[in-house]
């Protein structure tokens, strides 16, 4: 049997089972540990799972952020310091990453709260999360406001990127299956993931 | 043995080796096909796996499109009429999805060129794909320019949505890996996923 819902009948469900639904909608999610230091070099760690690819040339990545949420210390430092870091969410460290989403202190670091290392590489600016297997550090490009729900489209430039040798694919790919990224649903479900087939091209 | 690379090594890397790397960076991503009828009721079809979760009250989708890629028949039509369609992707039908990214003739129809089904409920003005098990129609809200690479972030608001009824849980969620949706990497992985946990809301 199929359910249809209406945007009156989606109105109607209770808060929180709503959030639920809707946060199911869009299919399965990156998930993504951003890293930042403040002027003052506390380091702060949330987790996301609206990190998106958004161009190759230059090499730009972005992600949602919404105005009064958790993650409001991380912005409002990448917005002075300009830098962060973005670290893919493996199966050894979910639990650990899912546990930065707590409302903690401006002035605790999600880093010690849920036991990841902080590491510094290259004079990059910010910290990376010393247990993820693909780090990458970028700097801040663009902020982009989106006017329907007061949230920012955060979008920083690759500048430094750390990986394992052995899951770079021949074609330039990265085999992010090896590397124990997960892959997230709704708020909060984790995922691993099994290849199914890498496609061609596709030509008319 | 972990390789490093800074922004200048990345750009020196060959243009497609580079865009397969980069777009393997974000995690993995969700697998959408987005429905359309122009104002002759020519219908389009693409796939899509920049589509996010932007918001639930209101419940707000959006994603990301490229200036001169293929999918800019979608995004004419889109800004036409107004109305759109995301249909999740399945198992049965990633390699027709997929078959949808070939540069076919503003004329052609993908749904007829790769074998799935248009189809029109309720009066809403898009198909959708009848092949998909999770629909949604939504009518375009906002078109927000990202300045950096001319990529634009297209925001649709969820007006009717179809599911079945056994994948909605207690708590709200849709189980989308019940339902079969599937999960991409970089541009042509395609994946199932398997559940490791529901986490629970983080407390510090």
């Amino acid at each position: 049997m199929n359910i249809h819902l209406n945007s009156l009948d989606i109105q109607q469900i209770e808060h929180r089972k709503r959030a639920a639904l809707i946060n199911s909608l869009s299919g399965f999610k990156s998930l993504n540990l951003i890293g930042i230091a403040s002027r003052e070099h506390e380091t702060n760690l949330a987790v996301f799972n609206s990190v998106i690819h958004l161009g190759a040339d230059p090499a730009l990545m972005g992600f949602i952020s919404r105005p009064h949420s958790v993650e409001r210390h991380t912005i409002e430092n990448i917005l002075q310091t300009k830098f962060f870091t973005i670290n893919h969410i493996t199966v050894d460290i979910f639990e650990k990453a899912h546990q930065t989403s707590a409302r903690y202190t401006r002035e605790q670091s999600e880093f010690e709260a849920v036991g990841l290392t902080a590491v510094y590489k290259n004079n990059f600016a910010a910290p990376f999360v010393n247990e993820s297997k693909i780090q990458i550090g970028l700097e801040l490009k663009e902020k982009v406001a989106v006017q329907s729900n007061n949230t920012l489209l955060i979008i920083g430039e690759i500048i430094d990127l750390y990986f394992p040798e052995n899951i770079w694919l021949e074609e330039g790919v990265l085999d992010i299956e090896k590397a124990e990224t997960l892959t997230g649903s709704a708020l909060n479900g984790y995922h691993t993931t099994k290849l199914i087939k890498r496609m061609k091209y596709a030509k008319p």
